[in-house]
């Protein structure tokens, strides 16, 4: 028995050949894809199918994949602005250690899984003070997410100690080592925030559990100035001198980079998570992408928070990634659209070591799968499928979201849960997070 | 006796002062302004009015103004990619003179503003083949259009003599040099496919009938470079040498500009007319805005055709003036949230030798005006309007537009037209496009 088949849609399957079906779809049994075929394949199988979905008008893909974020730092969106990252984080700092709790993080947290939930990202990588909080607001969202244990060399938010973040890190595997909807990881803040030391444990607790390993890597040129001085080599040598790169590690950011880190991460197989629009408007720079890409560096995407956003975009981090490169090299050939494509599907995948459950339309793969609307101006003509997705799509083309097969978003909107009350109860924190700041 | 009143909404006015409402609206009547007042005082003469819109959670601000766009390049979207300018040029310049006539002109027009007015944009600035056919359009759709007889030193499109160039370009300020709706200029291609001859009998015509100049300007370095080779002197220069630069000149892209010619744009009162993405795609480089700023130049928003973007959307030419220019200069305050607002309301205004009728809110002017939803998980919190509309707003939160205080979109639909039947008319295109190029 069948549980669902789409048919009649374009299909952008994202696998490695980047199959394209003109008009054809998926049929989806226990969650994931049981058949990729032509609409009129999927005839002969509807009679036998629960539910049949007839997309004519829409384009087919797998659900996006976004590398980095902190969902609940929605709560503090545009509360900063027009100031350079240090001093903007002194100020963040300040607002979340006021305003922050289990309760705030899942409430922040949901927002910001909604807000992506509903522009088709099905999984996203997020590093929080909460974890558990947050796996609670991703499920009940309805979106997969990477999170884990993090560390941090200071108080922080919940003034834990070293020891209690690391009986946390350990206990997260415990908890949600064997589930489909999360993938594990050990999150350190950053090198210029965690010791050797401590990175190294928590490598070690990821490097136990199989699990990932990700942190912030040479977001400003002040960063890697601040590495450089206290431990003599920037950052991605300094993490490769103690052991701490593999393909299991997933850096965001990694803007200021030599060609030798470059060389680094190539050959350890680790992934870069490229933020572009937190880059731009905090003043960070140009990550070098079309030489990582050159290097064979595993590139993917990430929205970052919305305080550094504004928003949770990952159709703009998408087209940004697509053209600013192109700027900055003077060379409209870099970054391609195929490339581009792959950081925010298949490389997202590969990032959660996960490419053989998500990531691309395949038979076997979690059904994990965006309808887009084509019946937009911006849509129109349509000569290629691949080249509208990169530079034409809106995250309001987002109509019909599926997790797993199940429908997650329907014309727009949340089905397990209506997003009005989640807005309201944010609004009604603003005078208090105001008052934080003051 | 008031025809509209617009209450309960946050406005953000745009004027001078960018005053705000937290709670209030508009009165309009015979289709302009009569009153900006609090909710309260709305209320006393809501008796009195033909219609009352309640816009709570919405916020009402000006119309949004692009100086720069060929609309009916619609018809083109996405069929050449990862090419630079020049090349690019080459194929495009193909596909047009194989498919434009005035019909399709019609077409194209038609899908572009329909894109640009969905996205809360009620004034462009167009340069095309058929002027005729872009006001009638623009009519169809219900945007008001600044646009007039082109100049191009070859055939092109329409294989006119430049004897037939200047007569259609002054029997444009003949028929549409007295309406509200359109404000008539003459357009010479670029100082790169226009000679110095020509250019001065264009900027002439403007002159005669104080109409408006626009051309391209300095968008490549090869053309900074083309043009220094063939006269002695970059862009700008050779047209302040043949005294083309005035207060109703309107510059497009300039993104290669050396000190001098940006102080003698400031100088002469000329508007830039920046087109980030475009820039950004087609690796055209990054015009010296905070310089610009700087400068006093009347720095202004355009999307430019949506081969070049491939989208018409104001939001993220808005989004990217305020953010790109932050990374180049590795300083997260230059191009400030209001910089960025003014260039797409009041600045564009200003361009157009309209600031008297539009791009901001105020008692006296033309009601253009965009209702934006706020109940949006990307709106919430909102700690300050002005940086939710610079970092936070999309296109797609446009939710009704008025010009001139007829309402021409109701809830993401337009009012005098069906898209639908434009976009079959131009799918069906496609098979002749592409044949065009084979």
């Amino acid at each position: 028995m069948t549980d669902l088949i789409i048919t009649n849609a374009v299909v952008v399957t994202a696998d490695g050949a980047n199959t394209l079906l003109e008009k054809g779809g998926v049929a989806v049994s226990n969650g994931k894809i049981t058949h990729i075929a032509s609409a009129e394949t999927l005839a002969a199988m509807e009679g036998q199918a629960k539910r049949v979905i007839d997309a004519s008008g829409m384009l087919l893909m797998p659900g996006l994949i976004n590398t980095h974020c902190h969902a609940a730092d929605s709560l503090f969106r545009g509360l900063v602005e027009d100031l350079k990252l240090e001093p903007w984080l002194q100020t963040v700092w300040k607002a979340e250690a006021a305003i922050l709790n289990p309760q705030t993080t899942h409430l922040g947290s949901v927002l910001g899984f909604a807000e992506l939930l509903l522009g088709g990202v099905t999984t996203v990588m997020d590093m929080f003070w909460y974890p558990s909080e947050t796996v609670r607001a991703a499920r009940d969202v309805g979106v997969r997410v990477s999170t884990g244990g993090i560390f941090f060399d200071y108080p922080g938010v919940n003034g834990q100690s070293q020891v209690q973040r690391e009986a946390i890190a350990e206990a997260f595997f415990e908890e949600f080592g064997n589930v489909d909807d999360v993938f594990p990881a050990v999150l350190p803040h950053g090198t210029y925030t965690v010791s050797p030391e401590h990175l190294k444990i928590a490598h070690a607790i990821a490097e136990k559990h199989g699990g990932l390993f990700c942190t912030h890597v040479a977001e400003t040129a002040a960063e890697r100035t601040d590495i450089e001085t206290r431990y003599g080599r920037p950052v991605v040598q300094h993490l490769e001198q103690h052991g701490l790169i593999n393909q299991r590690s997933v850096f965001a950011h990694c803007v200021h980079l030599d060609d030798a880190e470059i060389e680094i991460l190539a050959r350890r197989g680790a992934t870069v998570s490229h933020n572009p629009m937190s880059n731009l408007k905090l003043a960070s720079g140009f990550a070098r992408v079309p030489d990582m890409l050159k290097a064979g560096i595993n590139v993917t995407l990430g929205t970052d928070g919305a305080i550094s956003g504004n928003d949770l975009d990952m159709w703009m981090a998408l087209r940004l990634a697509a053209t600013v490169h192109k700027a900055v090299a003077r060379d409209a050939e870099v970054v391609t659209t195929r490339e581009a494509l792959a950081m925010v599907t298949i490389n997202g995948a590969k990032a959660l070591n996960a490419a053989d459950r998500i990531g691309s339309l395949e038979v076997g793969k979690l059904a994990d799968m965006v309808l887009l609307d084509l019946k937009r101006p911006h849509a129109v003509p349509m000569f290629d499928p691949l080249t509208h997705l990169v530079y034409s799509t809106a995250k309001s083309d987002v109509r019909h979201v599926f997790l797993g097969g199940e429908q997650v978003v329907r014309d727009g909107a949340l089905t397990r849960l209506d997003i009005a009350d989640t807005l309201d109860q944010v609004q009604a924190l603003v005078p208090r997070i105001k008052a934080s700041i003051a």
